[in-house]
């Protein structure tokens, strides 16, 4: 049976600062983060041969190639679908080494997300595609804003499992407790109290302003060789055991009108099934997780679906700090997206990294499996990342 | 070493017509076309878990899966650079399969090309990216159109090889001769002479009208499986060899300002020398090639690429209908982008499945490998299909 798992590794990960303004082009951002990855895998820009992003990076490949000084290009693909995405570069790079496709993979996301544009204003469509006439339809209807749309999934959600803003708040203060002790992150050493939360304004019912990400500049890079290569390497091998997309039927992008039921997170499940059963491992053995907070809420059915509790019990699952660095399944320990900055989700795949090789800031003690998501509410992707 | 060789198959085909007005949306072609193609293949549409398309292509690729009937897609990746990523979808579809993160990969390109937007016209570039900066350097030069762009490596290419308009003819007449007998191809029973030709306006000096591939709407789409599950279904499958991608340094977007010499076409080179190298194959081996005409001429310097002739001979070694069926290496059997229609590539990949089963309207005798290009001047792929 055909499978990637540990065809691949992560040897290299590398980011610039994370900001409100960047002062720089993306493409600057794009280099710099691409470069340092590079350095920090012991590879030279020579050695690149493959590039992996989203469709939503406004930088082409070329130009980055170019940029880092690169020379033949054998490999490059891309991602659709924005954060549902953020996975998916990752895996694109693994199939291109276990195919012998490309030999050294640089993905990147680079974005100057708040001070060029702001993924949090209300979405504008200009091209009148047939992908966009979705979008049309909910813009009319006064959705406007991702916020808007996973609102009503989450709402549903607390309405079926009786989860309450409690819950919510535990989720924003774990990933600021995380934050606090992180020096890349914007809120570092900004604690959150209770009260600070729930005086947070309402943006889109029940998601208060803490519970939203942040919008940021900056951009993140990984390398990814075959898991021969990267043993040769300088790092410790982030391996990556599985990788996974979903778009169960009835997926919209942000727009689940196709559904009957808006909660149970379908392409998170679909993604989190795959992993299992690609990996051969299951919820026992992962010691912590990445999950995608474009929204912090969004935390507990993703707890759900990788099966770390019941589903509805997510709202218990997380007492007594178990969300956090030393709980029974710590997430997000960089401080997630809403903590530490929003870079489309691959913030959150170099914290993977950290963690496998033990160097995180707060780091989990023997992660050997860690689990990674991307958006939800979206065409979605996964990963797991393991010990070599 | 690991490799795609023969990993993958293309087992089915399907198409809308080709027209100048296919009077329904994007989404309805690209429906069409798929739903053919796994007819063709004699599978369900809810046997596909993968898609894989240019990042141009309008439809997202949850439309179309929830259009034709799709249930669990878990594999979705985009090839950038327009008609250079022609091939490209086809290699992550193989990629997939190979790897087994998908067992039916669906590749479409779908596009009403003339009637609600025109390549040929000039450029607009609205959005001030990274990614755009290049096309802006050129536009304010002048140089507005991919025939503008290319006529400068092709007029290069005529001073350094002697290549005169004959050659260009010949290419023309070459493609419409195979043309005159497909009636899916646009000029169907329309016969040229070198009087036409000659005739013809000048649109970029040295291309005239009739090197200039069509404005087309219409859609193509394949089928990918493993070779295993190829052999099981109902047409004789197209394996997939070889499949590869190239930018070599100094590549741009159309814009070759970034080498000394514009007129090497060492994209394509790149491209062919991979496909040899993981097939073990040779110019020998190859029966027939599908090169893909934007522009007619550059099939010239592709014959060059793939070592059918040497460099700069090309012009001599298509004298006595050479690239016609009956010739040393026909080419573009289905009379090509510039006499069947512009699908962007996608509809010379499936002329070139056709040869493989020996199905096609101007058949090749004994094909056993046939060679496939995507646009040249641009970060580009390739395929060799070959017979099981």
């Amino acid at each position: 049976m055909a499978s990637l798992k540990d065809k691949a590794a992560i040897a290299g990960i590398g980011a610039t600062e994370f900001s409100k303004n960047s002062g720089r082009s993306e493409l600057q951002l794009a280099t710099e983060s691409v470069t340092a990855a590079l350095a920090d895998a012991g590879l030279k820009p020579s050695d690149v041969d493959g590039i992996s992003t989203y469709t939503m990076d406004n930088n082409g490949e070329l130009d980055v190639f170019r940029a880092i000084g690169g020379r033949d290009l054998k490999f490059f693909a891309r991602a659709h679908y924005g954060g549902g995405g953020a996975c998916a570069p990752i895996m694109l790079g693994a199939m291109a080494v276990a195919t012998g496709q490309a030999k050294v993979v640089v993905c990147y996301r680079a974005m100057n997300e708040r001070s060029e544009y702001r993924f949090g204003a209300p979405i504008q469509m200009s091209v009148p595609t047939t992908e966009n006439a979705l979008w049309h339809y909910m813009l009319i209807h006064g959705a406007q804003t991702a916020a808007a749309y996973i609102a009503m999934c989450m709402r549903r959600y607390m309405h079926e499992t009786g989860t309450t803003t409690d819950a919510f708040a535990e989720v924003a203060m774990s990933a600021r407790f995380h934050a606090n002790t992180n020096p890349n992150a914007f809120f570092y050493n900004r604690p959150l109290t209770m009260d600070d939360y729930l005086a947070s304004r309402m943006i889109a019912d029940p998601f208060r302003k803490l519970d939203c990400c942040q919008e940021s500049d900056g951009s993140v890079a990984v390398v990814i060789v075959s898991a021969e290569h990267a043993r040769n390497l300088r790092q410790k091998p982030a391996m990556i055991r599985a990788a996974a997309q979903g778009a169960p039927v009835g997926t919209g992008n942000f727009t689940q009108v196709f559904r009957g039921d808006i909660t149970p997170f379908v392409e998170t499940n679909l993604v989190a099934r795959q992993l299992y059963e690609t990996s051969g491992l299951g919820p026992k053995d992962i010691q912590a997780s990445i999950f995608y907070d474009h929204f912090g809420p969004t935390v507990l059915p993703s707890l759900e679906a990788f099966g770390f509790c019941k589903r509805g019990e997510a709202k218990d699952f997380i007492k007594n700090g178990n969300i956090r660095v030393g709980g029974a399944m710590p997430v997000n320990m960089n401080g997630g997206q809403t903590g530490e900055a929003y870079i489309h989700g691959m913030n959150g795949i170099a914290e993977a990294v950290r963690q496998i090789r033990g160097t995180a800031v707060n780091q989990v003690k023997g992660v050997h499996n860690i689990a990674v998501t991307a958006g939800s509410c979206v065409p979605t992707s996964g990963l797991i990342l393991g010990a070599a």
